[in-house]
């Protein structure tokens, strides 16, 4: 959206107008049940909910949504999806847990342990060149034309060796960009084993959680990962490594991905 | 942390140590019940809890917080506080709403007006110049020892009229930054309403909300609102400016307390 500013610089003040992202609220609707309201930038809103309701356990494979509809209203966007039986019964169950009181009552233990929650393994013969790696970032940048009207957007992109970037989502939030990718790639049937997934922001506990639950074997981002986050990719065989722009990268964890030359990927 | 990584660049490869930022789940505990738990850097987390509790609600002045400890656990830390019984009594309502199928159990409407919660009007004399806006993300970058270090933290600092940024708190998250600022002003008896908060991302609704619950009439980034924000912005009577490095910045509401000489500033 175009936006009128007022620009206060050394050589004068002036009337500007900006284009800026936008941000709505999406309520994530299973079976009728508002599960979670995020605030998103409102493109590839299915790939959204596809991804969040993935990522976020609500569903194992994307065969146990049963029904998907988008509803748009002045306040925001619904994404309804319908759960098969057996999906719908776990998450029921889950929200009667998280209803009453969390933990033993006196203290906040459990909760903290449940927000650590054990990560799935990922393996696979993913190989990747160091030239590759190095130009990760700047290639997702060709690949953010929402950013390159606002300058004030992540993405997310997806890496296949030899390929480069086969895919990419935008949002305002780093969260939600990575969940539009792996929503999308699913919905597209791409495996995301076979590739990286490269992210413009910095790497938290949360962008890791995601990866490993979608089986991504290695994730390259523009800024550094926090210390857990590198915990738990070590734990959850992934490799992080760190694009610095234009200088080459550094690796973090699981090496053993990452290869000299493109003719060494299998 | 110092970490153990592998720098990959054009002149070859080598071992490398990088300070990396911690991140732990912190659990905020009211009156033995857990509300929330977000990941967060482990510094100034008594700052942190008390300003999350002011700016989601829970309390509408710290002295309703009767009771306070910090808890450390192998898993993470928790923040419990102890309630005046009628703030009690209001979460404890919340909670038995939140609890069941949110909305009219067809769709998430309600969920979606419950997200853009109406805020508080701001107002007040603030005014500030234009070197001082000018100045003020670099100010900023002067009060982050852990982003020198890191390189991958956010901040949000206090600047005042004439003196300069006068608090500033950092974390891996920009809206526990946030936080952590408004929680130690108000722990200090600084009333926010008196300078302007200085942030070191972009500008997203959550954080002008929580700028308006404190009653700080301007916002300063160095990087784009959304659109959706600057809408916020000008309903909630906040100036919202936006700070590109070294090269003036940009106003998008409320011009009038912007003034061009320091000497201005009443």
């Amino acid at each position: 959206m175009d936006r009128a500013g007022v620009a206060v610089r050394a050589d004068g003040i002036r009337d500007v107008q900006r284009a800026l992202p936008e941000e709505v609220p999406v309520a994530m609707v299973y079976d009728g049940s508002t599960q979670a309201v995020m605030m998103a930038t409102p493109m590839d809103i299915a790939d959204f909910a596809h991804g969040f309701a993935f990522t976020e356990g609500a569903v194992t494979a994307l065969d146990q949504i049963e029904g998907f509809e988008l509803a748009e209203h002045p306040a925001g966007i619904e994404a309804r999806l319908w759960l098969r039986p057996d999906r719908r019964d776990a998450i029921a169950a889950r929200r009667r847990y998280m209803a009453g009181p969390v933990g033993c009552g006196l203290c906040g233990i459990d909760s903290l342990e449940e927000a650590v929650r054990p990560l799935p393994h990922v393996g696979g013969d993913l190989r990747l060149a160091h030239a590759e790696i190095a130009g990760a970032t700047d290639r997702l940048r060709d690949c953010q034309p929402l950013h390159d009207k606002t300058r004030a957007t992540h993405a997310a992109g997806f890496l296949r060796p030899g390929e480069g970037m086969v895919m990419a989502r935008e949002d305002v939030g780093r969260h939600n960009a990575l969940d539009k990718l792996i929503g999308a790639l699913l919905r597209q049937g791409i495996d995301p084993a076979g590739g990286a997934i490269v992210m413009s922001s910095r790497l938290s506990v949360e962008l890791l959680q995601k990866c490993a639950v979608a089986g991504c074997p290695m994730l390259i981002a523009v800024s550094a990962p926090t210390a857990h986050a590198v915990r738990l990719a070590e734990g959850a065989g992934i490799t992080l490594a760190v694009c610095a722009q234009g200088d080459g990268f550094v690796l973090y964890t699981h090496l053993q991905r990452v290869v000299p030359e493109v003719s060494d990927v299998a």
